[in-house]
């Protein structure tokens, strides 16, 4: 499992890594064995496979809006189950766990139910279980609520079930790293680590084994599905190091940590992407102060996450202009019934959609310092013949927008003309010989 | 529903009655009904259907030995689904309801995991929940854990979860009335109430309309289905009345209650029976004092439930005699396991065992006044060429053992001697006219 005795550990494993009994008995393997190593171990499982989705179904056979409270009591269940199962494998291999269900595990939430963000992780409990030498399991994506006291910062338990929305449980083990001081957080999937693009896209992508917390940020934000983006602010935000491994072989994946500790960077990490965009265009939007902001507002209210925004400058002054943004595909009929009342009220021309876009974005710690990266793109995507739509960047990400089916050509000529491919690229790694990289 | 305004009813819901969405939405309107009537209502509700057999299963698919501490953490999932999603119809349904955990309740218990027993029902949060004007769901057939300190009789609460075995949720149901202070602790069922045999066995059985707490305890041990045996037990040392009603009409059930309130008897209420039990015979047992315990201590120890024990008189002083007991069929096997080394120890003849043994019981408080019950049950049975192959009696019930095959028999004889059908007993009801017996 590598790293010296008397570390603490925390594991994770996601749906995929439980979800029958072999899988559960394999997990259960993983964990004694970083025990046997000498290690403090945590372990937060997820409900098994589809386990959420056939809960969720339940709710909506009894209502059409199901309580969100209730909704968590019951979707929490799956998280226990899974660590139920798993403490008992471990017992049988002749080690001792003990389950605990968020609320055991001193999981601290605020009151949004379904999508409940941490605010504190008491971990008297978990430190007394590890004390007695057993190991610790934790039901993921779930805690319970507590109320913030805006006097003094401190905050007043409720108890009631809380979850921490789709792929919480990453938070939940990053969070458990933080409160323990853990050495490290290991995320374990099928995949075995964060490539450089979608291996199913392109076949070449390599794995990468470092990541600095910002790469992979940007590459949670843009399509990477490895990690929950907020596992990984919250990472960040704690110095939690990270290791996306996987759950059938022993070899390193890949790091995340602080940028201090991944050296000297590549210009562009990986091509990441999404196929699952809208673009919404509102023409001859008046070109006065409050506009814009009355239009995000309204789509902020209808639950609707905008992506990219982009407006064009006016004509002249006092004139109208456009504005474009995309949003998932999911929220376009959301959105549109947002903004219709907005054309009326604004003055706004009409509310154009185009349903079938999508997203692919390069992203490298080094492109910082090398401003011919976004020049590169436009060039490589124009060779191909493929539309930019919208173009966003920040200092370490150029995303472009274009058509879906553009996408996976998109993907694969970035990937091939930034040179991310196997044999292509040499990545500097801080951890000596025994975490070369690996071919994908 | 009946009953007068501003109540306080315990509802319990088995899992049958909560087995698909529509019978918890029926259940749900159940629930809502008692509330509208002005009732202050907890419903405590059961897991769907055959949800804690499924679990079960899974736990024995990792393990040959499933950890207790861990077989509890999976099991209490399933009365929690069921409770949030009543709690969803009823949010629905334009009323508040709140779904508790066995924790959240303040149902403590022993430590004994997979069948610990209550020893406090803290009812803080329920009465919150109530006052705040909502319905209060609790997941039956669990608790926390806590050690019970010897020197003050305090306990200290580990916070394990730990669940009550099987008809658990019936006892969590009582329980909760107890605490609670509650008018009746309703126990809803499809069957509707308690009848005067098997129906299945005997069509014309009637549905008793009042039994008493000690007929209640009797017929529950002797093979009466309807209420678990500890929860009639718990009813009677608090004092809880207790009605078991149906599930899908309005009308009354069985009433039971202390004896003062159930007015005169009947000579005979209820003919009970089981078909799974074993008859284990020692012979030649030594005429030695503690011979017998030490028998009865090693078949404690492999957790046989010992029922009907009978030892004849020794022939003469220090001669040898035979001791015969009954057991649960499935425990025979352990039986056999635990006796085999005594029989060298002891100097014991031999282990007869006889797998195929059936009971039939009489049970009525009027009994106890009227001697001339056993006499009559010997003859109606002897008239019916049935053989009497051991026999207990109890102030208010007489039990004979009897092959398994002529259980059916046995018990048509005795309901129709004992008069016990339909139009041909009236009982005493004390609660007027809206509550005359109905027909089964």
């Amino acid at each position: 499992m590598g790293g010296p005795a008397s570390q603490t550990v925390v594991m994770k494993f996601g749906g995929t890594s439980v979800a029958d009994a072999d899988r559960i008995r394999n997990a259960a393997k993983r964990i004694v064995s970083a025990k046997e190593d000498g290690n403090r171990v945590v372990a937060v499982l997820s409900a098994r496979g589809k386990t959420t989705d056939e809960l969720i179904s339940l709710a909506y056979e009894v209502s059409d809006q199901p309580h969100p409270r209730e909704m968590d009591m019951m979707l929490s269940t799956g998280e226990r189950i899974s660590c139920a199962l798993a403490a008992m494998v471990i017992n049988d291999l002749g080690h001792e766990a003990e389950s605990l269900t968020g609320s055991q595990a001193g999981i601290v939430t605020d009151t949004s139910h379904t999508k409940a963000r941490i605010i504190d992780v008491r971990t008297e409990r978990i430190e007394r279980v590890l004390d007695e030498g057993k190991i610790v399991l934790v039901a993921g994506f779930q805690g319970t609520s507590a109320s913030i006291r805006s006097d003094d910062g401190e905050y007043e338990l409720h108890g009631n079930v809380t979850t921490l929305g789709r792929g919480g449980s990453d938070t939940t083990a990053v969070a458990i790293a933080a409160a323990l001081g853990a050495d490290v957080c290991e995320i374990y999937t099928d995949v075995g680590g964060v490539y450089s693009a979608d291996p199913r896209l392109v076949p070449e992508a390599t794995k990468l084994p470092i990541l600095s917390f910002e790469e992979m940020l940007e590459m949670s934000a843009s399509g990477a599905g490895v990690l929950q983006l907020r596992s990984v602010e919250y990472a960040r935000n704690h110095g939690v190091r990270i290791h996306c491994r996987s759950s059938f072989d022993d070899g390193p994946g890949t790091f995340v940590l602080t940028e201090d500790e991944t050296m000297e960077r590549p210009l562009v990490t990986a091509v990441t992407h999404s196929t699952d965009d809208a673009r919404i265009t509102l023409t001859q939007l008046p070109d006065r102060p409050g506009v814009a902001g009355r239009v995000l507002t309204a789509l902020a209210a209808a639950n609707v996450n905008v992506d990219m925004i982009i407006q064009n400058e006016p004509e002249s002054e006092g004139h109208s202009a456009d504005m474009s943004f995309t949003v998932p595909r999911d929220d376009l009929h959301a959105a549109r019934a947002a903004l219709e009342p907005l054309i009326a009220e604004l003055g706004i021309g009409e509310v154009a959609t185009d349903p079938k876009m999508g997203k692919v974005s390069l992203v490298g710690a080094g492109m910082r310092t090398h401003p011919g990266v976004a020049a590169k793109t436009f060039s490589v995507l124009g060779d191909a013949d493929i539309n930019i739509e919208m173009i966003s960047t920040s200092p370490i990400k150029i995303s472009c927008v274009v058509h879906e089916d553009d996408v996976p050509t998109a993907v694969r000529e970035l990937h091939r003309a930034f040179e991310l491919g196997e044999d292509s690229i040499r990545r500097e790694d801080p951890r000596g010989d025994d975490h070369r990289p690996r071919a994908a």
